[in-house]
């Protein structure tokens, strides 16, 4: 699919200030493909179509849920972990969309997952530090993403951890487990000694 | 079994100072047991011997782990999250006390768990707040913990959490499902939303 005719689409779906949003993780995603050496036609797509399910009622994205088999355990959680792996069943079925890998990139664009592909990664980040992002912490961010693209993952993941912590938001395992899957594969030692 | 008695053995498996941090977790822990209303005799051991293994050999911890059939993700993470659950086998085999409420609150005193016991609450809180600890946010916790046993916990864990992101260690997933059930059942709804 072309991208003008991805853009057209997604606009439809979208209010006005997600739309900008998603052309600055579409720039983005492209960028940090080209340093990242993935494909930049799956990173287009995946960024364009990232937040498709985004604005569809609570209930048609529970229905799919548990339509799918998908973990109940996001039902117990906020709509805003339902729209990536929602996404993913509607823009196949929608869309026609079938490049699993594309799909992935939209499943786990929130959340993450361990093992994350580097498109994955890209799309993750992107959505993260495109330039409409503001908060605290971003910059560091985008300044890491430029050369160290799981660095700048995993201080995506800790600064997402530690907001949610301090506004007593649940987090969903998922985060936590790709968070932790960087620090145990690389032997860092964790410590819960408070002394 | 006797407090004297407990003490007398406790101090020979502990070094000075995490003697007297014992100490201080049998006093706390037998005040929130009076506050709230749970055995304080049950309290009083489960505090003196909290930290029974912490000063075993690694090795000898890895191989309770194994032998026990403990979840191996453990074995992943720091000794530090190690010594509550087999100090709990050790206390049972070594000592004889097969008080299972006891053996719990020894055993979840680091990371907590889902559905917690009050004694099991009681002991993880007091080995926080005793008088003997001096980092951030202990004094607000010490604080809500004359009141509000659940939110003295639930902010035992936020800190935690906090503490162990910011630091970039590792994030065993039971702390990480004890904080969140207090959440999730409550029906307090986390947001993953950056906007």
């Amino acid at each position: 699919m072309e991208r003008n005719e991805a853009i057209a689409i997604i606009k439809e779906h979208l209010p006005e200030k997600r739309f900008i949003h998603t052309l600055g993780v579409m720039e983005t995603a492209i960028q940090l493909a080209k340093t990242y050496h993935c494909d930049e036609k799956q990173a287009e797509l995946a960024a364009i179509f990232h937040d498709y399910a985004k604005y569809r009622p609570a209930e048609e994205m529970k229905q799919i849920i548990i339509k799918e088999g998908m973990p109940k355990e996001l039902l117990a959680f906020n709509t805003e972990i339902w729209h990536g792996p929602v996404g993913a069943v509607l823009i196949k079925n929608e869309i026609g969309i079938d490049d699993e890998d594309i799909l992935n990139a939209i499943r786990y664009h929130t959340t993450g997952r361990p093992g994350m592909t580097t498109l994955e990664k890209v799309i993750f980040l992107a959505d993260y530090i495109e330039p409409g992002r503001s908060f605290p912490g971003v910059e560091e961010v985008r300044e890491l993403a430029k050369t160290d693209l799981d660095g700048a993952v995993f201080r995506s993941l800790q600064n997402t951890i530690i907001f949610l912590a301090k506004k007593g938001f649940a987090i969903y395992k998922d985060t936590l487990d790709t968070y932790n899957s960087f620090l145990l594969k690389g032997g860092i030692n964790p410590s819960y000694d408070k002394s």
